[in-house]
């Protein structure tokens, strides 16, 4: 008999996630000799420590198919970071438990950094359980921040979506300054790197001469240097559009999103770096603004997804199974890019080891002298990200997204385990 | 020499009224023995009152065919409203100078209900002063409140924004509810009417169940019953989505958005129902929220547009040519809807004295008993009009939106004219 597979998504979801997912399970179902099986975790880990598991045989070829086009986690991810092992051992004893009840040979994680931790944690320790598992991460995050990878899956289609938003946004601005709005503000997610930030520079190029101005959280805030950028870019243009991430920070190190908001009750945190940005300028300079906050809607817009994001999302979880195959342990698979133009990537492979809790920023060479604008190297780095387009099926003139069964698989332990 | 022919861009600018210039361009180039050239107005109205004429005539075909899958007003457009004729005469009789110097025998307003009014004032006043124009007002609005027509170009494009934005994020919430955002908050445009907040509720249908709650400008707000609503939707699908509207306004008659949010300094008005809402949430039942805040990113959507929208905005330029061609005035276009399902419609034309000033609000029938949501009535006024996608070109990830020469036409008035 053939062993069986987990499959888990963890932290933040995104618009491709399902696309890795639909890589895995097709990739698998071609290998019925070697993998039996496809468990999945619902809600991520949780559905392992809690031994609930989804039995994704149930679903349709034509079922799995469709993950490839629908944006989220179909089966449910979680923000849950298991401990260190000298913290809280009996997490990862329990996993091995439920992978052993279960008769799981393979652990698909896929995840950012916290998880390829876990992941290269599990596979020790079944390792010196006596019951050895391979344990391979597949990398997703919107945050781009993975070492060794190119990039993450997951971040092309936030990057497309936002260089698409500001673009449009700046256009119609444009069209209005003469009378109304003369800067719009929108702000974007990574709180702790700006990729997401420097893609709202894609939207001004050599034909739109957008002056967009953006505000990285590695660069700290200079608020006389941004308004003086503002002003000028204004009296050019008459017109400009800012793109603030929300982890954008003050000198002293606070985020500008709480920079003193206060709601009726006295509470602090209502959030949002661009309406502060937004109320600055007003306050300076005497522009109308608007703003905008992309959030959840920026990481969840399968509809405007990169197809070179889907492809290789998809491509990784393909490559995990294949490296599972070829007896792999503690790897994840990674996207090489071997040229920028014509855009050229292939599949690498990267031991979890040097994988785990590296955390990889945007270079200093990204980010232009003045630090409010990328260089030529950002755009040539990010330009082939959101190359192509992938749409969804629609239907009634919307997306026809799949949700799955989800059916659980039977428990074989009578140990619960309180997460 | 046939007469020449000026077109302006008026209030705010959507996905596609520039495929109604497109329209209008298109089939005046179609018959050069009855109209001359096409001016524009630069800025809208203002660019009449200044004589500054924009001379479309330079624009290649393809270029104004190309204006089809652009958003934003290709001309610019402007908040500026003309006063009655009582009070500013001599804005009227200044348009009248200007569409005298240069030939201009057919006006075509493109706007909301304002222009509609001033469309039928310059017919009017140019009767009295002996020098005939033919007004065509050509209808075009996010908000959707023009009467007559069966909905209002830009407003289709709008709503199918907001249906698949709402089906997304709630998606990717339902996705991590487990152990993170368990209500998503999304504010849509709107100040008067409901008619985007609606649109929301169609992300919700037979085969998604999202709990969808919509806070309409139309309903005061009734904290105890929203807040009762968002803990009943979470306990039984562990998630909800809250579309509210910018004009949602408590019972006292502020909007919820001017809630006494305050900076740091003290300044009310930072803006943003959705905050305001989801920190509402979060001190009364304790759950974890993400909010968004669309702004301009709804309305310049073009990447999104729904096809049925671009037709018709591209339908209502033209026919508004052939109405003036067959020698209408003071009309405008309408889109006259002959069958619900399938969806069917034809193109009217309504005589502008009962268009003008009457402002068209939302069916107290579309909306649900609570208050909360649409009705069936509602969904079935509303699903056609998102139906159908209409991609732009894209090159190197963007959508190929085009920019115009915009070159000015020689001023032949010796005198100015300050707005």
């Amino acid at each position: 008999m053939p062993k069986n597979a987990f499959y888990a998504q963890s932290g933040g979801v995104t618009a491709v996630i399902n696309a890795t997912a639909c890589g895995v399970i097709q990739t698998a179902r071609q290998h019925p000799d070697k993998i039996g099986n496809v468990y999945a975790g619902r809600n991520g880990i949780i559905g392992a420590l809690t031994e609930d598991l989804i039995d994704t045989g149930l679903e349709s070829d034509e079922t799995i198919a469709a993950l490839r086009h629908t944006p989220s986690g179909a089966f449910g991810s979680c923000r849950y970071k298991l401990k260190g092992l000298d913290q809280n051992r009996a997490e990862y004893e329990r996993l091995i438990e439920v992978f052993k009840a279960h008769d799981i040979g393979y652990f698909f994680y896929n995840g950012g950094g916290d998880s390829a931790d876990t992941c290269l944690k599990v596979s020790q320790l079944a390792e010196t359980a006596g019951f050895p598992i391979q344990a391979i991460h597949v990398p997703k995050t919107v945050d781009n921040d993975l070492p060794i990878t190119d990039n993450c899956p997951g971040f092309g289609s936030v990057a497309k979506y936002i260089a698409v938003s500001t673009l449009e946004a700046s256009f119609d601005v444009r069209s209005m300054s003469k009378t109304s709005t003369k800067v719009f503000v929108i702000e974007v997610m990574g709180r702790h790197a700006g990729w997401i930030a420097a893609a709202g520079g894609l939207a001004s190029d050599e034909k739109t001469h957008i002056p967009v101005i953006i505000l990285f959280p590695e660069v700290t805030f200079d608020q006389e240097k941004f308004l003086a950028k503002v002003k000028e870019s204004v009296e050019r243009f008459d017109y400009c559009t800012v793109v603030v991430s929300e982890g954008t920070k003050w000198a002293d190190g606070r985020f500008l999103a709480e920079a003193g908001t206060r709601d009726a009750f006295g509470h602090a945190q209502l959030g949002g770096a661009a309406p502060v940005v937004a109320n600055m300028i007003k306050e300076a300079l005497g522009y109308k603004y608007h703003w905008a906050v992309a959030d959840y809607l920026q990481r969840a817009a399968r509809h405007l997804a990169s197809k070179t994001d889907v492809d290789q999302a998809y491509a990784m979880g393909k490559a995990a199974v294949e490296l599972a195959l070829a007896g792999k342990n503690s790897v994840m698979p990674t996207i090489v890019r071997t040229s920028d133009d014509p855009y050229a990537w292939e599949v690498g492979a990267a031991n979890l080891a040097e994988v785990a809790n590296v955390e990889k920023m945007m270079p200093a060479e990204f980010i232009s002298e003045d630090g409010l604008g990328i260089t030529e190297a950002c755009r040539r780095y990010l330009a082939p990200l959101i190359q192509g387009e992938d749409y969804p099926p629609f239907g009634n003139g919307l997306p026809q997204y799949v949700t799955l069964k989800n059916a659980p698989v039977a428990k074989r332990l009578d140990t619960q385990f309180v997460v």
